[in-house]
């Protein structure tokens, strides 16, 4: 019964180590994001092209199967970074495009790989629906 | 008995027949490479940037894996086709690059798709080695 009690019992000095520990951690994400203390947390440079956009090929994180091809520029990458769903750059239409907003076929990330040259970009997604405008599951749905 | 001899038994006729047939479906093969009778000889109109570029996605055919993006031009392209192994066009040398040439790490095709704006390309290959010159199978080996 002793060891419950004590359990419960919480002395003005442990609110004070608690405090520091939180301070060190918030401390420590954030120089994670300045100097990549985490290395989850840092952005590499990615080089986007001289219209700012970086091309992103869309993988079903399941299957493997690759779904589409689409670009971003550095505002749809931070998009997709916080919403966890993908939002590209339209060329043609010249905005910014969150996959499946109109049809409801979002692409949930599941992660984001570069490549070596830090060009282009990797995503696995979990695909709702077809990638494809045209119904397939795929955009890639016609062989040579 | 009787059956058996009859399959060896070839009659003047029976050349002709073999013979017209034989002229029927080379004349198919040519008309399918023009007029698109046989899907798999017809080339789409692929669509080539202001450079005369498409990407080309390079993926593992056994495993999925996504192991590169590289660029073609319609030479390269044809290389690729004829040879059915990857030739690609380095953009920062300007020059036509059959992959593995030096390292030995080549690409044999197995299958060319394109997408639904017919302007990007998905290559399923058997990879010898790995693709990235890292020495990394995949050019896709970091996370953000």
């Amino acid at each position: 019964m002793r060891a419950k009690s004590q359990s419960h019992k919480v002395t003005k000095s442990q609110v004070t180590r608690k405090k520091v520990a939180k301070r060190k951690v918030t401390s420590q994400k954030l120089q994670g994001r300045r100097t990549g203390g985490r290395e989850k947390r840092k952005l590499p440079q990615l080089k986007f092209d001289k219209k700012g956009l970086i091309p992103a090929v869309i993988q079903d994180y399941n299957t493997g199967e690759v779904l589409m091809v689409a670009y971003m520029n550095k505002d749809s990458l931070k998009i997709t970074l916080k919403e966890k769903r993908t939002c590209f750059y339209s060329r043609s239409r010249k905005v910014l495009w969150r996959k499946g907003e109109t049809s409801g076929n979002i692409q949930k990330v599941k992660s984001i790989w570069y490549d070596c040259d830090k060009d282009t970009l990797l995503i696995k997604v979990e695909q709702i629906g077809s990638a494809c405008h045209t119904g397939n599951r795929s955009c890639f749905y016609r062989k040579i």
